[in-house]
């Protein structure tokens, strides 16, 4: 059977129940480990408080391409797109690991570009690079492992509740705004630029993370696959249902501008807008969202019926049916 | 210019640069950090102790062929690789990290088997995987980011001094020997075997790490690029010299038996053995040796001559050239 057959999220299922067993159980790290696979980033325990564990890798060809994307921007991404895992968890991030493949052609000045890039960020968020590998490779391919330390609690996507709100920070479909306007190879207009900066250079919500962890928020994920799959992660784990009302959910304004009734597609299963999604009674949304550095938005609401499930609502009440439910790798698509 | 120009340990260089610099010196990471970029693996102190971080990549093509490797011997290696690492640095391996980049032809059983492999090895040093990354790529990808907990004291590339001997544990040349059989697609006599399950399933010197640690060595590192490679690293990180008395050098008999003469170079310059080589007073070393789950053999001595140089000596006295100086990734090669 090949991976087209079963798609990503069953293959990992697969191999998560191997890892799982693998551990003997009186093993320490097994009796320390707090989160495993499944959820934002790992996380265990010391003596001296948690450690979150995560990796994300961008690859020529899937993830980007080098008619798109500079090093510079590369470097960047790659660091955030890790530590918008630490930030779903609440956590800050404090070292990074690199691996980069490269192919032999590649200049020497686009590699410390790429370094230069990552550095930029690592250096905001006060993260050491402790180490790496460098190797040849027939395409480029970057994989960051990102470790950091917990908050007082977690952030965790089972901790969903019925009765809590559905939230997210900043606006959603710029990414895959960009994305289209960059693919297009389009010069950007002064109000497309925006939308191709939050592809090209999305910003990981730490301050947003710590922020929902001070004020009591248990349930999280951060958008890399699009709402319609992320928020469907939290309620398979969480074991309830959710109900989202579509024309609640916060978009670019010059997203409309340029895409019109597309938008709403692009917001709901475009992805990479590397947003916090979170659930938590309304009262705890609204200090959240009166303290937070940028907008946070209430979209809909967890329920007990139909559990595992995502339902969303057009503005007449009626169900939204939407065709692209997110980014899988090894999907077939149509 | 191009890597192939500068080569990967130049390129290495001058990206560890970028990385010191990119992280203020008064963030807590930074003056957590024991070890940054330039050893096996990267070490922090916490309030309970030190945690060890590596990471290891196998690229297709680069690193393996499938022709060569079947999944589940990969997965244990790429596990192996990481943990040698770990051993290098006297620790105790804890946790993985696992990212996948796989064409999409590829089968959901071959993946499967390559967690099986990794899961068989994480088991016997109780070795929890907890997370990582599947990705569709246009070859296969592996990356492993392993991290671990040290023991009382690190073993460091740079604490060579003159007055030590140099050791290796078990023998050399066996991986690359057994390589040269997989490659000429030879069904392996019987005494080829044994080479190529040291090829294919290497296994990291974990127990000898930790003994080498409570006896009191303080310099080790791993063999992956090959003895004179990786010897030379540890006299430009001491700011000593090293002779090696090749004769000395242990061979696996079948090495020689097949391989004839050429065997030395093989044990000299082919890595991928993934034993330890260390440095010692002699005296550390005999009681290592009579401990030791597996030959420990002295092959030559440090200098404070030639800092950063590595002399190898023949039989007769003379000066040993060796053609390949060992592996680096964007050599020219000729």
């Amino acid at each position: 059977m090949k991976l087209t057959d079963v798609g990503e999220f069953d293959m990992i299922d697969q191999l998560a129940k191997i890892a799982r067993e693998s551990c003997p159980p009186s093993a320490v790290s097994r009796q320390n480990l707090t989160i495993g696979i499944g959820d934002d980033a790992a996380a265990w325990q010391n003596e001296s408080g948690r450690t979150l564990a995560t990796t994300d890798c961008l690859i020529e060809g899937i993830h980007f391409t080098k008619a798109i994307t500079d090093w510079h921007d590369l470097g960047w991404k790659a660091l955030a797109v890790n530590f918008s895992d630490i930030a779903a968890m609440g956590g800050h991030p404090r070292y990074a690991l690199v691996t980069l493949g490269l192919p032999e052609e590649t200049s020497t000045e686009d590699v410390l570009q790429f370094y230069t890039g990552m550095a930029e960020l690592a250096n905001r968020y006060e993260t050491a690079i402790i180490g790496g590998d460098v190797s040849a490779a027939p395409a480029v391919f970057i994989n960051l492992a990102v470790t950091g330390r917990a908050g007082k609690h977690l952030l965790t996507r089972n901790m969903a509740r019925p009765g809590d709100v559905v939230a997210v920070t900043g606006s959603l479909g710029g990414a895959a705004g960009g994305l289209r306007i960059l693919q297009a190879h389009r010069k950007p207009s002064e109000i497309g630029k925006a939308l191709c900066e939050a592809f090209l250079r999305p910003c990981p919500r730490l301050e947003e993370g710590t922020l929902l962890v001070a004020e009591g928020v248990r349930c999280a994920i951060d958008l890399s696959d699009g709402l319609a799959t992320d928020l469907k992660r939290i309620c398979q784990q969480s074991s309830v249902g959710a109900v989202v009302e579509v024309a609640m959910v916060p978009l670019p304004p010059m997203l409309t501008a340029l895409f019109g009734t597309e938008a709403l597609a692009l917001a709901l299963g475009g992805g990479e807008d590397y947003e916090l999604l979170f659930t938590a009674p309304i009262k705890t949304v609204e200090q959240v969202a009166a303290k937070a550095p940028c907008p946070v938005t209430i979209i809909g609401r967890v329920t007990t019926e139909n559990p595992g499930k995502l339902n969303l609502i057009s503005p007449d009440g009626q169900d939204f049916t939407l065709d692209n439910q997110g980014w899988q790798h090894f999907a077939h698509r149509t």
